[in-house]
């Protein structure tokens, strides 16, 4: 048996403005902090102490991993970072006040781009300033990698090489794995696991700063469908909250 | 030609409190958050990017690490840890006091616990509350490994093999290494890279918080021996207060 440890960062200043971000570096505000200590807090509450750490590459998860940690006394631990765990690419609406792009492209396609399995929002261009191409953090990333927008299949696309090769190796070896990451990368592994449809995977939401923990059998599957929160309560009232976005 | 960057952690709580700390993983000071924050801009004012970052296992070097980086927006970059950076072990004086250490012993045990090459303090028992038998994060670690005491020589034993295995690999791969660690393991890997005599080394102070850059050549030497402090003013204020500790 092993155990899985997921953590969506917690509030960035972005959230707060209402703005898309996708892979722009924003900063977790300061109740984004409150929400990652809080996070190490309810680690420590629940006697789960992982062995290794995994996170994106944004600013966002690896603060929410580090103050989680910071807060576990476990900094110490071992971590590893991937853009394949990063957030969605949010493509040419990086950078766009959400409530700005809902009236001014109406909710049925706002909720496409928001929510939609496979239809990517538009590219965004190499030279906006809110591209990520050039950036040193992605250097190792050839062109034909290096995301310009996707959608949610595309995330799950790039996250599972990451999910088999590197997260299902660290639990054959024993090991309890934390992963600090992203609204939209945390729901393709979470579709993965829990074998959710391309359909149903439209209505998950997963709340920040509150640990999802799965026990997984022998074929790195959840015991109990879903996991569970180790705040439960605090968690149905984010997902609540996570679904009016933009509203 | 290879860039290494070697960063010496900030002030602790219990360099305030003048006590021997050695494993025991005290947290840094408000002043030592500082010196590691001014770190992370000495960096970019020498337009110094490390690609790859290696810390100790102990709070006080991966905060400083942490802050830094933070600091030059690097917190992404990719982080390797190993107990064989940690701080000399002080064995049976870990957690004494070093002004009351001094006049129960006398000065001449005192430099010899402190500057010996070879003798080291006498071992800490298991059982006592300064020891790290039984810590999580040294799990990994057979009994045999683990230090109960050390003096410098026991140091760069036990560094060594890190350097080449990890430090050195990482440079051939053409990366900048950044290592924040420890006044002795970085000792430890100066004596090494500039050749000091076991003699020489007992006069050798790293400051906190002001990194040390070395320029080596393709047998990973220094191009300039002793390397230069990003702040050299502030390096030798440094150097002369840490070697007035414990007067």
């Amino acid at each position: 048996m092993a155990t899985l440890v997921l953590v969506r960062h917690g509030e960035s200043e972005w959230n707060v403005k209402g703005l898309f971000t996708g892979w722009v570096d924003a900063p977790l505000s300061a109740k984004g902090e409150s929400e990652a200590r809080r996070a190490g807090e309810l680690l420590i509450e629940a006697g789960i102490r992982p062995d290794v750490v995994h996170t994106s590459l944004l600013n966002r998860a690896i603060r929410t991993a580090n103050l989680a940690l910071e807060t576990a006394d476990l900094q110490w631990l071992p971590v590893k970072r991937s853009w394949r765990l990063n957030e969605r690419h949010y493509g040419a609406l990086q950078g766009k006040d959400k409530a700005q792009t809902r009236a001014e492209f109406g909710d049925e396609q706002f909720m496409l781009w928001r929510r939609s399995f496979d239809v990517p929002p538009p590219p965004i261009a190499d030279g906006d300033e809110y591209s990520q191409v050039g950036d040193a953090r992605y250097a190792s990333l050839p062109s034909e990698l290096m995301p310009r927008t996707e959608c949610l299949k595309d995330v799950i696309d790039r996250a599972l090489p990451y999910w088999y090769d590197q997260i299902v190796t660290d639990m054959v070896a024993g090991r309890v794995v934390m992963v600090a990451a992203h609204g939209n990368s945390l729901r393709a592994l979470v579709k993965h696991l829990d074998g959710i449809s391309d359909e149903a995977i439209a209505g998950l939401n997963i709340p920040t700063g509150i640990p999802l923990v799965y026990e997984l059998d022998a074929d790195y599957r959840p015991v109990t469908p879903g996991g569970r929160y180790l705040d439960p309560d605090a968690a149905k009232a984010a997902i609540e909250a996570v679904a009016n976005q933009g509203r």
